[in-house]
């Protein structure tokens, strides 16, 4: 609610400057401004491959068509797994389908797949109006579809069905596409939502245990800074979902619901006011002060949310050492970092590193730290202040912790 | 003024639905609704490379720095005519530049010249927020270096600094940007103006007068459309224009600086309110529905000002025939064309293709013609009824006017 009244609020005062502003006097100068209204939804569905679901026909259908035609792109793992349900779904729709099966990882997530995308859309044609690109996939595969579909005859609208817990908590819910150029990680990229992004939870039945992890990181994260119920729940089920898988028809059900829209809901608060990432002080952040080198330097080892979680636990020492988050709070957050499965440090990490990482992200952060911190579990703030001695000091209490267990 | 006003009214029935929407009853959906604001300046400079200048350095700088840095896209053509005054200019203020020199022409507007571009980019490094990139050429290299902006870390700053005369009422101050793909003209491409244009008309010196006449076409269309005063300023000294090359320090002086002057701001006020295009019906349009079919046809023949200027003939004659624009009109319409040096006819030229090429743009324009027409010299209105026959006169009466002649 606060942050409707607050965008509702700046854009009444810049309402009054829209248009094209002419400069008086000698000079020839001319001023445009405008505004590029974005819209876009999410939604948890179950069984959207079910036959009896249209959801999924529907999304983007912006007018009746007498045949409906659809690009779908497609991961092969997916495709493997689940590509005969996807099959006949569109089939008993009568759905007129182009199927473009890709393999990725970070590897492939490259201008060259890309470009290798938009020859076959190309080829199949879309009226761009009322023919979504339908993207079915993990992180890796939405970022690529969403950054074609953003260069794609200046915009070209698409569905998200992440099939990961990554894509369906971060990568398919966010604005960013993107995809990694030279040594760069993500350096051609864009904001540009789907138009619709379907999560249909029962994917992740064969998504692998460490990439369940891996999205549990980013759902931590999000109860660490904001929701101390999201917290609890992880805490008091961790090992179970990851067990499940999140899926439906068993006792944690009702669990795995809460806990996917709890953190589906904390993710879209707080991109919501920012979505172009104007402001850097970002609590969605947390985990991403000292994670990028240590990923890098750990490559491969470490999955984006191993390295991040690692960044979470350093932090929380840091927090701790400053009197903000108590010792019993910081037993809680590594025990179920453990329950989770997630690593709590890596032999990569010592001070000079840390060090240098945090040199990096605030170059990235226009000269400021802008950590985010936690005050004991649910809540965050932001410091400017965080010196070498305390990140040292916070990594040998890690280190010792680890050891420890 | 009228634009001002309804966008912001617009807006401000759109502000109270901004924000973060949670779908009520049992099913977990959520709305993200935003806008995002955008504003860049146009300027019209003389003497841009004067020693003495610093709107170019100044462009897009928002802090002060220690030491400018600059990375400047440069087309290898004006580096030829201009790159000494360019480069002396950098170094008298003493910026740190690269100089990435690129070949252009339609053939080499692909993803491979902007990865190219990008692979130097990341050798020189920026500093996105104080380091924007520089364009300076033709449409072609404005367009690449825009699509690379666009998506080069989620968008970098960039100051567009055209050299043809398409660039400078045209290319240079709308928001497009693009590159071709297989067989499509911009097929990727996107809206992202650079933060500031600075037009020299000075660069127009060493334009060939077959690419001035090119340019003039643009605006021609613009008197048509909306600007009486402008076209007769183009009928009275069309040819002068051209051999003067719209330069400062001669008898045409004034005119040429009204005609920049008139053209720009009869652009920027059809682009302001429809910046993305949500609207099909563009003024801007006018000898843009048949054209692009003609331009194909007849590779590489037709400059584009040059197949819109065969376009403006055919709808200028199909007009007549409706009583919208008298014969005297015609005429003068015709001997500006012809003093402007722009061909109002080409072989290529039939019903059949004419019918073709309305066949397809009605396609792109969602199924209704909306076909800017004339009504007399200055204003146009838009046409959804045009029959084949009416094609294939008015494609007899021009045929036959260029016979007369
Ligand atoms: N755009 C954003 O806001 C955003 C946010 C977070 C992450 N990302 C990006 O997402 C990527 C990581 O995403 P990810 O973790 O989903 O990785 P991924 O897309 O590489 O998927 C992980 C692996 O699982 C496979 N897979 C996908 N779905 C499966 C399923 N249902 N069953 C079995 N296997 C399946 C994939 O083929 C892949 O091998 C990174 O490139 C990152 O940059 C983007
Ligand atoms: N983005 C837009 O809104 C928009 C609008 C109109 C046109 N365009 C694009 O612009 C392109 C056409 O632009 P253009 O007509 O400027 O063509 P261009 O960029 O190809 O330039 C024409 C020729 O003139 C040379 N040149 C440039 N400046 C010169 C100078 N000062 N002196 C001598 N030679 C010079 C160039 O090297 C080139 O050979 C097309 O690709 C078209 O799609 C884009």
């Amino acid at each position: 609610m606060r942050n409707q009244l607050s965008a509702a609020a700046s854009l009444a005062s810049a309402a009054p400057r829209i248009g094209l502003h002419r400069s008086t006097g000698p000079s020839r100068a001319w001023e445009i401004r405008t505004v590029k209204p974005v819209t876009y939804t999410v939604r948890l569905v179950d069984d959207l491959f079910g036959l009896n679901s249209t959801d999924l026909v529907k999304a983007g259908q912006t007018q009746r068509v007498s045949r409906i035609r659809r690009f779908v792109v497609l991961d092969a793992e997916v495709d493997w797994y689940h590509g005969d349900r996807i099959r006949k779904y569109f089939d008993h729709h009568n759905v007129e389908t182009r199927f473009c099966v890709i393999r990725v990882n970070e590897q492939l997530k490259t201008v060259d797949t890309l470009l290798d995308v938009c020859r076959q859309l190309d080829e199949f044609g879309i009226n761009r109006r009322v023919e979504p690109i339908i993207a079915i996939g993990g992180g890796v595969l939405c970022d690529v579809v969403g950054l074609l579909a953003s260069l794609y005859r200046r915009g070209t609208p698409y569905v998200r069905v992440p099939t990961t817990l990554v894509g369906l908590v971060d990568a398919g819910v966010g604005a960013k596409t993107g995809v990694n150029f030279g040594e760069h990680k993500n350096r051609l990229d864009t904001y540009f939502p789907s138009s619709h992004t379907l999560l249909d939870r029962s994917f992740l039945a064969t998504l692998d245990s460490r990439h369940i992890s891996n999205g549990l990181a980013e759902i931590l994260k999000i109860g660490l800074i904001k929701d101390l119920r999201l917290f609890e729940l992880l805490e008091q089920h961790g090992s179970e979902l990851i067990e499940t898988r999140l899926q439906a028809g068993n006792a944690l059900d009702a669990v795995a619901v809460e806990v996917l829209d709890r953190a589906i809901q904390g993710m879209l608060e707080e991109l919501q006011p920012n979505l172009w990432e104007h402001k850097l002080e970002r609590l969605v952040d947390y985990g991403h002060s000292f994670s990028p080198l240590i990923e890098m330097r750990a490559l491969p080892e470490l999955l984006h949310g191993e390295a991040v979680t690692v960044d979470m636990a350093l932090t929380t020492c840091l927090a701790r050492r400053r009197g903000l988050v108590s010792r019993r709070d910081q037993d809680r957050i590594f025990a179920t970092m453990r329950a989770l499965r997630l690593p709590l440090w890596h032999p990569v990490c010592d001070p000079a590193t840390l060090i240098a990482a945090l040199r990096d992200t605030v170059r990235h952060r226009d000269g400021l730290q802008r950590i985010p911190l936690p005050l004991g579990i649910g809540q965050a703030y932001f410091a400017n202040d965080v010196t070498d001695d305390e990140i040292a000091q916070a990594c040998d209490d890690v280190r010792e912790e680890v050891c420890r267990a």
